[in-house]
């Protein structure tokens, strides 16, 4: 059975990616219903491929000119009515990317019809956790975050056996936006679109400009607060400009895991709309490069005997019980000063040309291989 | 009930380490047996502070020794023979800390009589992973990885609900050693101090060596391999010259999930001792600094709106409710080029001083305050 999907701020930029991944995953689900603003092209663009029975406008003007423009068949919404009538209607999952308080009213009334929301606004929690999850609670609806760092925390505690008493901190991480390096002076004559012009993530112009003033950043931590009832003192803000770590949670014995993916909405919202499954997603080549952080490929020319150990793992042979020893061994050497360090090279890869390829069935030929290859190598190195 | 532990290799790095958190853990673990090879000097100390039950040194001359420079009673064991019996003591947890392939022998007949092995030794799984974990099966005993990076592997692997065939990729960290920036000229003519000169961690000397060459790297893998039955294909080593980060998980949706603690044994350690619950720990001042990774702190002096937003969060009141609005209306005039960048910051802290708090008691107080504060943003920014 597909899942009858909702999409509620659908002309948006979480909006646009939600129907993209709903078009790669038509088998899973079926979009039911698409609620804009005003955004008339858009939205007829989205009403011809996705042909959904009810399409929704808050603003009537757009709607009369939709009615007008398309022959497709629909049931029509405008207006503040007509988006609390639209926000009734029952689905599986009902994403809810409609930006600032204006999702509060429709989020309340969905939560009542909706198996799942896949929560993207932040400002109806921010103003009114309470009230949505003690309705969320009532009508059993799962609220998943697709906020970035909020639905990383989800991750991080959701999936894993973390026990509360274990928690010492989670942390949400902020890119500090497109004005962290500015000056006082800079900053009283910048520009809109230089506001707009975010190092890492595209967003919506209202986010983009609270990232900024990290207004942005004040409101996830009142979401981690809330999703997770975790006191604010647990919560801490770290800058980390590549914003490809979007959360971590840090147990009280020191040890941390993270939560990583590319900075782009596709991945939050794969996960609200599959979840406890994954979506299959492959990664693009520029977000491939992002990925980077503070690592490196290895380069493998540099370490030949990396490139033996692996193929040696792979033979299912006794080659990894001769190399171990021989590497005991020519290590030995060399703290010993006998041999120098790139001898310890050579002699595993002479090793690993002559060693005679057997099968290890017992204990005992690893006792055997291992003492055949220490004299060996002994017996190379000119000791016996 | 004391767990009582049995630590294999007691002088060396991990043995000592191993010690050091059973001290700081008194009330949860018993040292009833240490055992080493001949460092007299060191097992002296070990016996008086912890007056183990059973003491064994493989070195028959070093053993003697000891006989004879302590009255403290216990029972010894020497030599190879003895070092079998030692293994046939019975325990909750065996630390196996012994170097190289002499850990394989009293591995394997240690299995039989402890309900846990915290295993250090990589070099045994790599000669004998099949009959080491065959006889695990069959006696059922615990083999929880000590070896930082499988022992991270194993925390995001056992500790998350990720499915088998969610799995993309599993990802292990290589600092790359002492030697990583050498050229071949200067390779040639390294000294046994330059390479056991490690850049991030304190080890053992064959370990550190095969850091250098990536022997042990690639002996991860192998290990890897093996604990976890994945296939090689979906083994990667990155570069990452922190050793902060120790291993990373990629699901098939491009999110990744990776594991950090600092570059020392004693994370690993305490977590295979106490697992699956946690020894609190604190963390040192020199080990918070390496938690830095591309991490900075948040410079709270260039975001006000930050403190104002977390001040308000911790309020209960209608701060945020009112904050929110002025915020919306203030980016909607800045974007509409009405007010400066700067404005945003004044507004919201004008608002922040005058705004009367009250409790927010339904949903229709949001409503009303969220109104209230819009009406007073544009009265102040002269429209209304």
């Amino acid at each position: 059975m597909k899942k009858k999907v909702l999409v509620f701020g659908s002309t948006g930029s979480v909006g646009k990616n939600s129907l993209e991944i709903i078009e790669q995953n038509k088998n899973k689900f079926e979009v039911i219903g698409i609620c804009g603003n005003k955004n008339v092209n858009q939205l007829i663009k989205q009403v011809r491929k996705f042909r959904p029975k009810y399409v929704c406008l808050t603003d009537q003007d757009a709607a009369c000119q939709l009615k007008k423009r398309t022959k497709i068949k629909f049931k029509l919404f405008s207006g503040k009515q007509g988006l609390g009538d639209f926000s009734s209607i029952k689905s599986d999952i009902s994403i809810m990317a409609i930006s600032g308080i204006d999702c509060l009213r429709p989020l309340l009334i969905n939560i009542e019809k909706s198996k799942r929301i896949a929560l993207a606004n932040k400002e109806a929690i921010v103003v009114g956790a309470k009230f949505i999850f003690r309705k969320a609670k009532k009508y059993k609806t799962e609220i998943i975050p697709v906020d970035s760092e909020i639905n990383a925390i989800f991750q991080l505690l959701k999936l894993t056996n973390f026990k509360q008493e274990d928690l010492e901190k989670i942390y949400i991480t902020a890119s500090g936006g497109s004005l962290l390096n500015y000056d006082k002076k800079s900053l009283s004559k910048v520009s809109a679109a230089e506001v707009l012009n975010h190092p890492t993530w595209k967003m919506g112009k209202r986010i983009t400009i609270d990232s900024a003033t990290l207004v942005n950043k004040g409101f996830e931590v009142v979401e981690a607060h809330n999703f997770f009832n975790i006191s604010y003192e647990k919560i801490e803000i770290l800058l980390h400009r590549q914003s490809l770590v979007h959360a971590m949670v840090k147990l009280n014995d020191q040890t941390c895991f993270s939560c990583l993916y590319p900075p782009n909405m596709k991945n939050p919202i794969s996960f609200a709309l599959s979840y406890p499954k994954r979506v299959k997603r492959a990664v693009s080549a520029k977000d491939k490069k992002k990925y980077s952080l503070s690592y490196q490929a290895v380069p493998y020319r540099k370490f030949p005997l990396l490139r033996i150990i692996l193929e040696a793992a792979q033979r299912d042979d006794n080659s990894l019980v001769v190399l171990n020893a021989c590497d005991e061994i020519a290590v030995d050497y060399f703290l010993r000063n006998k041999i120098s360090f790139v001898q310890i090279e050579k002699i595993l890869k002479k090793i690993f040309k002559i060693y005679p390829a057997k099968q290890v069935k017992s204990i005992k030929d690893v006792y055997f291989w291992d003492n055949w290859a220490r004299k060996k190598t002994k017996e190379i190195l000119g000791e016996k």
